[in-house]
């Protein structure tokens, strides 16, 4: 079968795959991060009666008509609302109430004035500024009206919207339930961390590696189980949890070796290949198979191959199925700081750091450990169609030439 | 008291909090996002042994000296190594043995040839490139030496460390504590959503605004809670759980009205006031004060002004107490993109969107709710001692202008 390019590829991935149609209701306080069901309505006005931004006196503004230090007018206060509280008198010409921030303007009144511009005083006031007509008042309603669309369907719930819809009284949400992910990790070599290692073998690092990522993307998988090289436990595997997930991921066997026993395990509970062979290095053997319709995306057994193939391949899947916008990587245009030696005509992935436009390569083996900090960040260096003609085995790249890469 | 300036009251905040020095040793895999407690250096050499990068025959470069289609040069297979596996024999001159990915090079062996330069022979194999010593061939601690520093104290995991410190065999690491956070909602007039509101009462923004930003910073409250306009109540919970915990944030009750009831809490109960009144707009009565040498934050009761007071000046906090600095904003200097008038000296932190090195403000109501999705993005727009000379009462930014901003 022949190599498809990267682009295809995410295509055949995101064209099979559906976006998630369940949803759960869950407490809006945990809500965060998680993409709403439905589009939300206020249910109410907030503020929810007309109110003072204030400590003050509410009044009739009309009452204040020519008020300042020279001229000082005094009205009765007739009564003290604080937040939370509320009057049940209705006042009247040469009335006043005492009035707190927050708190609700009673009947009549239709101003609020800054204590500051007033004596103080408690069952008299006097008043030394002339006001207008709902001067300091904040109308019911003023900040989100009854019927206002508050989050739309399908957005990335965050802390503002919690604020805000806890404002509204709503305590609860629909939200669309996440994807149930399976990441089976295979290979006779691999063994957990912890266990005693024997001769031959290795410590594993797909599963800890992919788990996490997911894990970051406030997707761990509901399964995670390394499974020996053995094409009928695989197969037996994907079988039994069918059924009751969204997606399958699995590392290693993919290649052409003996033990590349994806191959045989799909075959025997009749998955289809979409792809397999990405024109992409490393992780060129990258596989894509559907089973009772549900998407397995086969990635490489060696570790940065693993990550280079999720990075590219499986985020894509994750953000389409979850719905979430946000899971996808971005591509940005750099410009190159250091030259890179490229003598292969495949299209590779390679690390670097992006910053404020320019990108870096990691290119000696010093730099090493500070790999951990910009695994992800991939560099796309293919070689296009043009350049072609002009280089036949090898090319160089310069520094300051433009490259693409994806964050 | 006067009011002091924000670069002043950071310095106050971040001067009084330790860093908290406690650790807990978990699991590597709930490891992401959390804070190294210490240096971790390489407990072995990763590939663990000399080993085989692709599907072939580990032989001993002098047997295939001139090999080529032409000049084929045959070996005798004498084992068969599987991933996982290794031999137990030692090469002699004219062997070679089938060997898999990711398999240990057996002794004797001093390189691998690709098994499509061979006739993939089981017996006998036939030989049709010529090698040098070491082609094909990884050496123990290629990877990881045995030594090396994998992780420096106070580094952030993420997954690539965890993939990492997993292929080391490390199953548990120590990790900071997470700061022990309260956060207190303090008003009369707040009710939490799911309740039913009474004549006068709001729905709380504060308690899930501020509870979900912490929890977007994996740092959600151990304790959160609505308290009514009462200094005792206040202070005796701040007295019952203050030897427990870290830091804790209020809202509400800052001001100077006769409900701002925090002054009289916190004089009930002996706390220091370290100062109240910063010059920014809004939440200017902003508070910190410390008692039995635990930080208290009192952020205004206004949710913006509480949101504004949280990211100027809990976030500082925050990264200081937890070890995480990435918790910490950034500063950035951006163009202008619309014009923003300003008729206040005072210096005002205003909502904008943050793109590509512009700013643009959100000026008119329609565009409200868009403001769900920015929030984070704070301007700066204060007042520089030269521009005061020419403008003494209002100050009109002009498109293009070069603002500073914290995201």
């Amino acid at each position: 079968m022949l190599k498809i390019e990267l682009e295809k590829a995410i295509e055949l991935i995101t064209e099979s795959i559906k976006e998630i149609e369940r949803f759960e209701e869950i407490k809006l306080i945990d809500a965060g991060g998680r993409i709403i069901y439905e589009d939300i309505y206020a249910p109410m006005n907030n503020p929810p009666f007309d109110r003072s931004p204030l400590d003050g006196y509410a009044l009739i503004a009309e009452d204040t008509k020519g008020a300042s230090k020279e001229n000082i007018k005094k009205l009765t206060v007739v009564d003290c609302i604080f937040a939370g509280g509320y009057s049940e008198k209705t006042l009247k010409r040469g009335q006043a109430a005492r009035i707190m921030t927050g708190a609700k303007i009673p009947k009549g009144a239709n101003c609020v004035i800054k204590q500051e511009k007033t004596d103080y005083g408690e069952d008299e006031v006097e008043i030394y500024q002339e006001l207008n007509k709902y001067d300091n008042y904040c109308f019911k309603g003023e900040d989100i009206k009854k019927g206002d669309l508050l989050v739309k369907k399908d957005e990335l719930i965050n802390y503002v919207h919690q604020g805000v819809l806890a404002s509204m009284g709503i305590s609860k949400v629909k939200v669309k339930a996440k994807p149930r992910i399976v990441l089976i990790v295979t290979g006779d070599e691999v063994r957990a961390p912890g266990q005693t290692l024997k001769e031959g073998k290795i410590y594993d690092s797909n599963l800890h590696l992919i788990y996490s990522r997911l894990n970051e993307f406030g997707l761990p998988p509901v399964i995670s189980q390394i499974i020996e090289d053995n094409g009928e436990k695989v197969g037996e595997k994907i079988q039994e949890i069918v059924d009751e997930v969204d997606l399958i991921i699995t590392t290693g066997g993919v290649s052409v070796g003996e033990k590349d026993i994806l191959h045989d395990a799909f075959k025997l509970i009749g998955a289809e290949r979409i792809f397999w062979k990405v024109n992409l290095k490393p992780g060129t053997p990258v596989m894509y198979s559907l089973y009772k319709n549900k998407p397995i995306i086969s990635l490489s057994g060696n570790p940065f191959a693993a990550l280079i193939n999720f990075e590219l391949l499986v985020r894509p899947a994750l953000s389409k199925i979850s719905g979430n916008k946000n899971l996808q990587y971005k591509r940005a245009s750099a410009i190159m700081k250091n030259e890179f030696n490229k003598p292969s005509m495949t299209r590779r992935f390679i690390r670097a750091y992006f910053n404020n436009g320019k990108v870096s390569f990691i290119q000696n083996s010093k730099e090493k450990l500070e790999i951990l900090e910009v695994a992800a960040i991939l560099h796309d260096i293919g070689i296009k169609e043009s350049e072609r003609k002009y280089s036949s085995s090898a090319a160089k790249y310069q520094g300051n030439g433009r490259t693409s890469c994806s964050i």
